[in-house]
């Protein structure tokens, strides 16, 4: 199939394109390449050494003899992706390409507006492209299982069976989502299913939980393959940061109390589950929702895990609560449905001792990068 | 009081402005006057002949000894938005603020990217800006009753309770809006629903249904005063366009089979609900929203409504029925719910015979400004 791959240079774009150029699929990457701006603008780095997007695709070829097909520009730039649709046709078109930090996205003004009219409008912009040049391609779109919020109900996959005053419908899930970021997520999971409706496209939403590691089989083959991994508190995600934070010798910090439970993948499985949806493609007219993720624990849950393991390493980490800088529930209930894409073949990679370490490990090769700065939270939602 | 009523020249806003200021408070308006530009765009016109902004509060300063101070700017240009709010330092922030027509917002991309843009960036600068400067501000935001769709259940106004699987929570009542427009209101509303609760800001959520009529009791003072009144197949609302259709003798348009059912709520207590919101503000942390509607018609009611109106008047109305141009249920059921601002004091005026003649003697005596080819939809979903 030819792939489209927006984000196609970003931590869960990069693997997922080699993985699936590796399984014989025609991958295109469209990246704006702002993701290695925004380490810029942070003072920060990825904790790994990531080469350029051209060093890695020549690199993928020299090594496979596979060709990854790149176009530098923006979403929001409509004249842009037009040419890019015209020159592609593409079965598949996946969307990473969004600014993906609630934390980011809840610096300041500019910031929020700067989130959501960039994945709003980058969006929106898909959305008329596929309509007006490749109609039956489906687009598989990364939203967020923080979409969702935490309600007191079991979460479903994207819909719920509503019972009210003896009547019944099948209706959007709720939505009540907790940064400006998540926010983002959930306007574009609107304006996706109202493109599905009136225009016949077919969608895919992949909620996905945070997603941990690092490495697939693909990234591993080369030093210049490698794939960033994020410990700021900024774009790092909570397990990863921990591991890191074990690492280079710094507290395990909890924002308060840590009971706060959440939807766990390891990006094994991300990539798999981006070639279950592309090789099962949603009928045209369908908005189909997908909860992307195998596991779940709460943040102290994590930390937990996260200084057993250190301890075994001969790591003395140290567990601290700090004031959360979120407005978000620390003790609540969790427990959200994800068995569509296991119904489709997902073989869950699941957290145990020995992935912890495995990371860990990686981690420690390049403990020297990380500035220390920049572990902890400076960003405030009040 | 003091209250910033942005779009405060449109259909709604300007006669809010005038009935806030007949009763003491004072009110200040912010209008970018785009909607003016609009009709030109369009090749359009108010089938009423409106005065400039700046006559129209120099009428009414005449008239009344009262003031209307005037900010003529964006929304969107935050720093514009600023000096507004350090100046006028508002009780209550009224927002008409928006492009508000479904069929502007599906002509093409463009207008779908202006709308969202234009809608949630500038409600986002409101949010922040009251933050910043006026936190205990009460934010009264226009949105509509389009934003629930017409589910197959009760709606109710903005929240349902919802029992599964044994649990039981309070949730944002689902949306499922039917146009790039409507979809933009949806966005607001979450955008404002995560503000309140991160932030503590307080707003009301108005979602209004069909506005019909044009004249309130001090529109009517003095002909520099008049409302506008849309009737082309852009942002004309169907009640007055069937009634404007009437006079130049045009068929009543239905689309498809005329069974969408909808809320309607007449002009006169559109100006009453934003006082009663006014006088009863949400409280800090609140994030409240109200169904502003008075009654629920088909659209064939309507037609027919019109039609019997029409014959007593001496004129032969012809019902039509066109090919539907929105994507949207012809026949469905709905049941909404709009206590809430009748149990703050609403008392409705309902839609009969007298209401009807009233507003066709009106569209009548400027029949003769409305250009034909306006008339007919020319800007479909698909």
């Amino acid at each position: 199939m030819k792939i489209l791959i927006a984000g196609g240079d970003g931590f869960c774009g990069w693997p997922t394109a080699l993985y699936l150029s590796q399984k014989g699929h025609e991958v295109v990457i469209i990246d704006s390449l702002i993701r290695r701006q925004w380490d810029n603008e942070l003072h920060s780095n990825s904790l790994t050494p990531i080469s350029s997007l051209n060093e890695r695709v020549s690199r993928w070829h020299e090594l496979t003899g596979r060709t990854l097909k790149t176009y530098i520009g923006d979403l929001t730039h409509y004249d842009f992706l037009r040419i890019v649709l015209e020159e592609t046709q593409p079965d598949t078109f996946v969307h990473f390409a969004e600014q993906r930090s609630a934390p980011y996205s809840m610096i300041d003004r500019e910031h929020a507006v700067f989130t959501q009219s960039n994945n709003v409008i980058g969006t929106l912009n898909v959305l008329y492209g596929l309509k007006e040049i490749a109609p039956d391609c489906h687009l598989i779109k990364l939203g967020t299982m923080g979409e969702y919020g935490t309600p007191n109900i079991d979460i479903e996959e994207g819909y719920l069976t509503i019972r009210h005053n003896n009547r019944e419908d099948i209706l959007p899930y709720p939505k009540q989502p907790g940064s400006m970021y998540h926010l983002s997520k959930v306007h574009d999971s609107h304006n996706i299913m109202f493109a599905c409706q009136a225009w016949g496209l077919r969608a895919t939403d992949l909620n996905q939980g945070v997603v941990y590691g690092l490495h697939t089989g693909e990234t591993m083959m080369d030093p210049v393959l490698i794939n960033r991994l994020d410990y700021d508190a900024v774009f790092g995600t909570v397990l990863n940061r921990f591991l890191i934070q074990a690492a280079i010798g710094h507290d395990l910090t909890i924002y308060g109390a840590g009971g706060q439970t959440r939807g766990f993948i390891n990006i094994i499985d991300t990539v798999r589950c981006i070639e279950i949806a592309t090789i099962n493609p949603a009928h045209p007219g369908d908005f189909r929702v997908f909860n992307q993720f195998t596991e779940e624990f709460s943040v102290l849950d994590l930390a937990e895990k996260v200084k057993n393991v250190a301890t075994e390493e001969g790591i003395n980490a140290v567990i601290r609560h700090l004031p959360n800088p979120r407005t978000e529930k620390e003790e609540h209930y969790y427990r959200a449905n994800n068995t569509k894409l296991r119904d489709l073949g997902l073989e869950p990679h699941l957290l145990n001792q020995q992935v912890l370490r495995a990371i860990l490990h990686t981690v420690n090769r390049y403990k020297d990068r990380a500035h220390l700065r920049n572990v902890l939270p400076a960003v405030s939602w009040k």
